[in-house]
């Protein structure tokens, strides 16, 4: 395959161009979601994304910079999918980025679909849920744990940060490429977890929810935890409401042996995450 | 006790001002290492060092501001300790914050002593190290597991962002004060670990050195740990240099299920922490 080829670019240099406009944008949070677009930046996530069998619709380089092999192929790719390769200057790939010293390269994909309906319960042993978690850095790196624990994906419910944004992307390291992320009010959430169906029947096995609680819980340590196990973390500064705490199948307590009483939300996920699957595997 | 008397604040409203200009140059690194002082913003973490028996020598709090009784009180405690209570601004306040909306008071410290020589390694079952780590809020939240899970404290090797910046002080949550800090080189760091004297001589028991790690490694959960055991986490994005994960005497591998093949190194040692504290309680 011919690679290196830079005929594909189109090159924009004003700011004002309706485009560059556009990618400034994606920047805030209603306009992504406006949009159906985010922005991913640097050519590992690119790369990432590719592996994961996705294509920006857009990528926009630098221009003037010797870019990697890699580059030219993914260009090459993003061209042959339709795509548009757009070569633009330092300064406005900054703008973009909202940074001084910015990649050099980065892709707009399409957002996806995050509704519950099109998720199975069943199709993993473990998932996370979010509620009102509101530090995007702490949704990637709960994606990113998601990945190494062989998670089915992240469930968001109430007024969570954007998983989309490049916050989220850049902690997530490539996981919100892989895992599956859909977002839910709490009843709808629970309904689905219930297996039930529109009409209130129950057609499949219920999910187990389970939460880190201080009240009538059991040591997070040796708890029965059960497939398909929902793990559920609250907000970071006010945790769970007490309702949604009560919802839970299982309250499990983990040791605070120091002066706070909580450990951060992607923390708490984290360590959970580890428990479960080590007692699921015996 | 009478509290509530603002008597004790001098006012400062001029941007000019010295102090004021002192107090703004403690976002920055070298600064706050010149001056050997750092900044804690908000009631609550200023609530938390009082209660683990450290005032600021400065406060600042905000004019026309309705302040909770609380503030009368350190107030009084730290004009009674001979520290120095300034009344200011709030664009001033949001100048030395560094942000729009600061917290409507903060404190001035005292940076301490974070040299190995004082730590006994005997006197806790596990410590945390981190090697070159970049993230202030990695590091912050380091801190707030170490505290967690009854940690001795944090040693730093090699260059790693700075425990005392205000997105560290703010993501220990207060750990900043309950945990003991330490910054060492590499070497250093070792012969004080296997408890040798400056002559090589060795009159204590050795630490345990335990890395996560792909190489030669055991799985990390029922890997024998030993009291004291000191895990170590290396830089987020190079991981640990090969040399220092070959000195460690226990390399211990985590399941990775998913594409990515590391965890975000705050979650590594919080997962690794709670699996020794959990093999030390049985």
């Amino acid at each position: 395959m011919k690679v290196g080829d830079s005929s594909v670019r189109r090159r924009i240099v004003a700011f004002s161009n309706p485009t560059i406009r556009l990618l400034r944008g994606l920047r805030d949070k209603r306009q992504r979601q406006r949009e159906g677009r985010f922005l991913v930046e640097g050519l590992r996530l690119i790369e990432d994304a590719r592996a994961g069998g996705r294509l920006p619709e857009m990528l926009v380089v630098a221009q003037n910079r010797a870019h990697p092999p890699l580059l030219a192929e993914i260009e090459a790719a993003v061209a042959a999918a339709g795509g548009e390769v757009i070569e633009t200057s330092a300064e406005i790939l900054a703008k973009i980025a909202g940074k001084d010293n910015p990649q050099a390269v980065c892709g707009v994909y399409a957002q996806w679909e995050t509704g519950l309906a099109a998720l199975d319960p069943g199709s993993a042993r473990l998932w996370l849920v979010a509620q009102a978690m509101r530090d995007p850095g702490n949704l990637g790196t709960i994606l990113r744990t998601g990945d190494a624990v062989g998670a089915g994906g992240l469930i968001l419910i109430d007024d969570c940060a954007d998983p989309f944004s490049a916050e989220a992307v850049r902690a997530s390291m490539g996981a919100i490429f892989s895992q599956r992320v859909a977002r839910a009010r709490w009843p709808d959430f629970l309904g689905w977890l219930r297996g039930q169906d529109s009409q209130g029947r129950q057609p499949r096995k219920s999910g187990q929810l389970v939460a880190a609680s201080l009240r009538d819980a059991v040591p997070y340590r040796g708890a029965p935890y059960a497939s398909p196990c929902f793990i559920l973390v609250g907000n970071e500064s006010r945790g769970l409401p007490v309702a949604y705490e009560a919802a839970c199948d299982l309250r499990v307590t983990m040791p605070m042996r120091g002066r706070a009483d909580s450990l951060n939300a992607a923390i708490a996920a984290a360590v959970l995450a580890y428990e479960v699957v080590a007692s699921f595997d015996g």
